[in-house]
Formats: structure tokens, sequence, C-alpha cells
């Protein structure tokens, strides 16, 4: 009994001290046990146990802060992590170190609807392609994130509604059998905010919301630096607030969701709807030039001046502002991140819920409210989900659990 | 260095064993040692060191688990704390033991706006007499809950739209110094969610969120087992969500708040209308008889079978639910306690407010969500203040930061 307690407090001990590595490293004993709360000793212990184990190494003497000169402490040089970020449209795959930064990336476009085995074999086969290049035999774990609800603690995609073949698919242990090394999986909001709240505009904000405005439009929730996820897990699905009773149906069957009025498919159904009817000859000859248009096409007519396509991307950001505003009188964000590919349509639409937010929240939930685009469009997603995978490999505990 | 160090590693373990203590105890020294992840000597040495503090003692021998038999441990006897929950309206004061049962509790009418000298020195003469009724020289602490928004670290009211005389003004201090003992200040919405979560119906939940609907509508937000505040201290704000565009102006300047269509305010003038207009009998039968009509009297009326206070207090619900139904899109709570004045109007509303929101947020979410009324409508916020209070005497570290 007391051995397996012993084992526990180890754990923890280990995770936190790995944790500040990957965070802050390289530090000194001294630092790791001024932060830690322990002795220099007992770091000392702790770090022999984690040299054996390939995690952590000594890095040297440090720069003396009077008296016996401490020893530098970093993770292993050989600690990489491999990192998945599924899209609708698009896969984004990369290497990190153990501090999570990117030794090489990759970004393919990839149709989600063409099913679990085909869009995983070829994520899979690039990241094999990237850990070649690298001269990595097999990384210490692997995150992965997926479009649509997750159960995380099952590591399987749930009842997802664009993603025909997903549901129930054990998309945690496929990829972690086929890169021999344990795996996390999370839906790709959850991902993209970790990676932001790691590297991005995100790094000092310890309460924040992550908002994607792609395909669909979710949230991910960061409470006091961790992911919040709910009871169920499936907290920040925020595409299904009602913003107007009378509204567009759902492909959820209710009316007026904000993703039914905001996200990239109601974008790019509103920007034909302007080409076909007259309304912006812009559209109309961006249509008959491409045969389709995508959100994307909202922002090049915009960007030449065409008056119908401004009033379609004021009223997405309009309606994004108007759910994020109850967000923050609720919930009382330190930082609001836009991220998603909607997003790229950039600092109009940015304004436009940026106007919204602040007319509508009280002052004292804004008066120092930073509401940004993301920092990191292509590779937050591997960022992050090499982060949570990092914190599952540093407390093994926690993993079994 | 060294030193403060373990002292503050000893204040944690300090909280810890006292919070185990408070929430399960009695306990033996081989529980808590489970409980805690340190050895029965551990716990024998810091039981030694809370009884020399009086915050603890032994209680005579466990019953045997085989081997050598374990001693009891319990917070002392004299541990008591008292707890003030000033509402709008009215007071509730109580004196509770380490467990935070309440041993003696009054409630009072007081009207706020009478300013804090009056209305808090009527609570702590209340106090008082409670504390020599038990024979109680001095509590160990005092939580304070106020209506509306409080910055929590500097323990002062901040800018009540419904209290003159508030902004600013140090309830804290003032009622640490009248009992002399350490306290806290809350708003009264977090002081009752914490109440409920300790003792009321809420006791499993590690995440939920308490609606209080009064003459305000407030939220507190619990997330695993904590109080969540948010960036400023003012999350749970959600009284000034919009609920409709064109809806009537609320005090806060925009138009369609929730507060201002269901708040208490909102629906003493709908029943007055309602009255006036010769749309209810009952409801001006009830308003020559008093003079005024309170939200209370909807609910004299619905009891009497009057169909336009059912129109109203139906209206109230969906507008109080179709608020609740994004927040449990977005956050995805375990459970939802309706407390506050309008709740006591009871099963209609509930009916009305469950059924908009188990309509309007998707399954995964409400598939196992229970939508309550609160089990402690007169001494939850007694309770709760008391939990707060006690937490910052269990742990003096986080108190002098």
């Amino acid at each position: 009994m007391l051995h397996s307690l012993s084992g526990r407090a180890e754990s923890t001990m280990q995770a936190r001290l790995l944790t500040e590595l990957r965070d802050h490293g390289p530090l000194s004993r001294t630092d790791l046990g001024d932060r830690l709360g322990v002795s220099r000793t007992t770091i000392g212990v702790e770090v022999a146990r984690l040299a054996d184990m390939g995690l952590a190494r000594e890095a040297g003497p440090a720069q003396s802060r009077g008296g016996r000169r401490s020893t530098m402490v970093d993770l292993a040089d050989d600690v990489r992590f491999a990192g998945i970020a599924i899209g609708a449209t698009g896969i984004s795959v990369g290497i990190t170190d153990g501090r999570l930064e990117v030794l090489e990336t990759e970004q393919l476009p990839c149709d989600i609807r063409r099913g679990p085995e085909e869009v995983l074999g070829t994520a899979l086969e690039r990241v094999r392609r990237l850990l070649d290049k690298l001269g990595i035999e097999r990384p210490m774990g692997v995150g992965c994130g997926v479009p649509g609800p997750v159960d995380f603690w099952r590591g399987v995609s749930v009842a997802p509604p664009l993603m025909p073949g997903w549901d129930g698919y054990p998309v945690r242990d496929t990829v972690a059998r086929e890169l021999g090394c344990p795996a996390v999986l999370d839906n790709d909001v959850n991902v993209m905010a970790m990676g932001e709240q790691h590297a991005g505009v995100a790094r000092q904000a310890r309460d924040l919301l992550f908002v994607k405005i792609g395909t669909g439009i979710g949230c991910g929730i960061v409470v006091d630096g961790q992911l919040y996820r709910g009871a169920n897990g499936c907290a920040g699905d925020i595409g299904h607030i009602q913003v107007t009773p009378d509204g567009v149906q759902c492909a959820c069957g209710n009316h007026g969701c904000l993703e039914a009025l905001a996200g990239g498919a109601a974008l790019a159904r509103n920007a034909t709807d302007a080409a076909l009817d007259g309304r912006s000859a812009v559209l109309a000859e961006l249509l008959d030039e491409h045969g389709t248009l995508g959100a994307e096409a909202l922002g090049v007519a915009v960007s030449r001046g065409d008056p119908a396509a401004s009033v379609l991307l004021r009223e997405c950001g309009q309606r994004v502002g108007q759910v994020i505003a109850g967000l923050v009188s609720f919930f009382n964000p330190g930082m609001i991140v836009i991220g998603g590919r909607v997003s790229l349509l950039g600092h109009a639409l940015l304004a436009e819920i940026r106007g919204t937010v602040y007319q509508r929240s009280l002052p004292l939930a804004t008066g120092s409210l930073p509401i940004v685009l993301s920092e990191l469009p292509h590779c937050g997603g591997v960022i992050g989900a090499a982060r949570l995978v990092s914190a599952e490999v540093f407390a093994p505990s926690s993993a079994s659990a």
C-alpha cells in the first residue's frame, strides 16, 4: 500500500519536474528545487532516476549564484513527440522536440469524409516520412486532433455529423499501435487551444477561450492553463448555440444555430447566393472562374472593395460576436483567440467580432480583454497535440488511469 | 529559502489534512495517510502540530483493519465558523461547526439599499447573538456574501447597481475587525453555489452551475469542486446576456438582457401589468389586497389556476432556459441547480427551464444532466460562506498571499 502511494507521489514529482523542463528548461538544480518546493538533493535523486529512464539529463555547471555551484538539468536530447492535427479539409503533421519546438512539419489537403483508414493512413505515412528525415526511430508519444466530438477517455470519435465512418473508430489506439508509442486523442479545437497557450499569442493567459471558425465552429476552454473538458468531454460545443430563433435549419435539427449562420459552409452558401442573384459582380466573376465558391471567396471580394461581400462578412462577425459576448459575461476569460480557416479572412472579421463583444458585455469583463487572431494558423494543432501527449508521457500514473 | 519552501509544503499538507477532516472526518491516521499519500508517521507529526494550534485532535482508537490499531483524528471541538449571506431583500446568518453543519441560523428581512453600515451592523449584531447563545467567544473565521460584483482579492463590493453606498466599501475588513477573526467576501451567488456543493443537492458534482434567479440573475461556476472566478473575478454574470435584440432596456443600458426580462423586478412588473390591463382577475385581486405585486404573486396566481400568470411564468422559464441551453453547450456541466427567491415558484418554472434546455442543447451534453431546484433555499449561503472562510483558515499561506 505505502509502496504504491510513494510511487504516486514520485510520479507527481516526476511530471512536475519534466513539465518545468519542457516549459522553462534548461534549469539549474537549485532553480528546479525552488520551483517544486523540494531540496536540491531530492532534485538530484529524481534527475538520476529520470536519466535512467531516458527522459532527462545533466547539462553542465550552472552560473554561480554564490555558494556551491549548481548543475544544469535539461530534457534528454532524444525526447521527440509527433503531432497530428486533422481538420475537415486538411491535415497538419509535425515532429517536435521535448520543449515542443517544431522540428519538421507538413500541411496537406485531405477530405475527412474519406474515412478513418484512408485519412489516418495518409497522416501516419507523412509522420513516418518526417521521422525518417530526422533519423528518429520512434517518437516518445503522438498526439492527435480530429474535428467533431471525441471521447477523450476512450480515445474514439463520437457520432461526428460530418465524418461518415469515424463514429466509435479507435483513433488513439490505431495511431499508438502504428507508431509504437503512447497516444492521446482530442478534438481539433482543444488541440489548437493548447498550441496557442503553449507557443502562441496566449502564452501568458491562464484562462482563455480559443474560438475556431472553420467548416464547424467550436471553442477550446482553458482554465488555469489546463483544458476544461466538461462532465461528458463535450464542453466548448458553441456551434449549436442559438443566435436567432427563426434562422435557417442546422444539421443538428434546431434552427438558428451559430454554425448554420456563420460557419464555413454558411459563408460559402451566402457568397454563392450573392453571386447568383446579382448582388455581387465580383463574387459572380469568382464563381465563373472557379465553378464553386468557398468562404475564402468572401475575403477576395472584400479586398476588391465589393460591398455585398463586406455585408456578409460583417454579419458573420456580428453573429460570432453575439455568442462570444455571452461567453464573456459567463466565463470572464483573460483572452480570446480567434482561429480556424474562416479567421484567415482577417481583420475586417475581427473588428466586427470585437465591436459586438465590447458593446454587449459589461465593462468589468471587457476592460482588459484582448480579442486577437491566432498566431499559429498552421502548426498550432501540431504543437497542442504534442503538448497533450507530453503530459501523458510525463505522468505515467494518469495515463494508466 | 529552504525554510520558507518547507513552510509552504507544510501549509499545503495542513490544508489538505484539515479539508479531509472537514469533508469526511473523523478519519483514522491510516485513512488520512492513504488519502494524502503520506506515511502514518507523517500524519502523526502533522496532527500533533495542528493540535497545538487548536485545529485538530486525536479521538480515540480506530476500528482495527488488521495489524497495529490506528488512531482516529478529528477537527478540534471548538472549530466554529460564522456565515453571513446578504441578499437584496434579506439576510441569513449562522454558526457552523468545523464540518460546516449549521448549529444556529436566523433569517431576517433587510433592504440592501439601507447601505453597508446599517446592513452589516444588523448582520453582525445577529451573529453576536447566536455566538452568545452557543457560548462561543470568537469564531475561527467569518464568510460573507453580498449581492452584486465583488473584488474577491481586495474584499470590497464593486459598483453594485442596486446598492447605493456599497461601492468600494471594505466589507471583508469590517466584518473581520468586528468579529476579531479572518474573513472572506464573495458575491451571494458564489456563496450559494459553494453551499449547494458542500451540503446540498450537488454534493457529488465536481463541475456544476448554480443559477440564482432573484432580484438579479447570476451564476456560480464550480470547476472540479472549486469556484471559478474568471480573469477579473466577475465570471457568472449571466443576467446581462442578451436574450432578444429588441427586448426592454436593462439597467445596464443594453436591450433584451436576461435579467430585464426574467429577474424578480421584471416578473413583478409583468404581474402588475396583467393585473391592471384586465388579463388576470386573480392578480388584480392580489394587487387590490396588497397594494403592490412581487414575483411571489405569480406563484399564488398560478396555484389558483390563473392562465395569464401561467403564461408569464412559462415565458420566464423559457428565457432562463434559453440562456442555460447556451451555457450547457459551452460548459457541459455535470449538474445545474436553480436557486434564489424566484426559484421558490417551484416546479412549473423548473419544468419550463428543463424543456427549453433539453430541446436546445445537444444530446451528449444533456443525456445525463440533472436540472434541479436548490435543496438549501435558506441556509445554503451561510454554509457556503463558512466553507469559503474555512479554506482560508486551513491554508494560512494562501490567506497572506
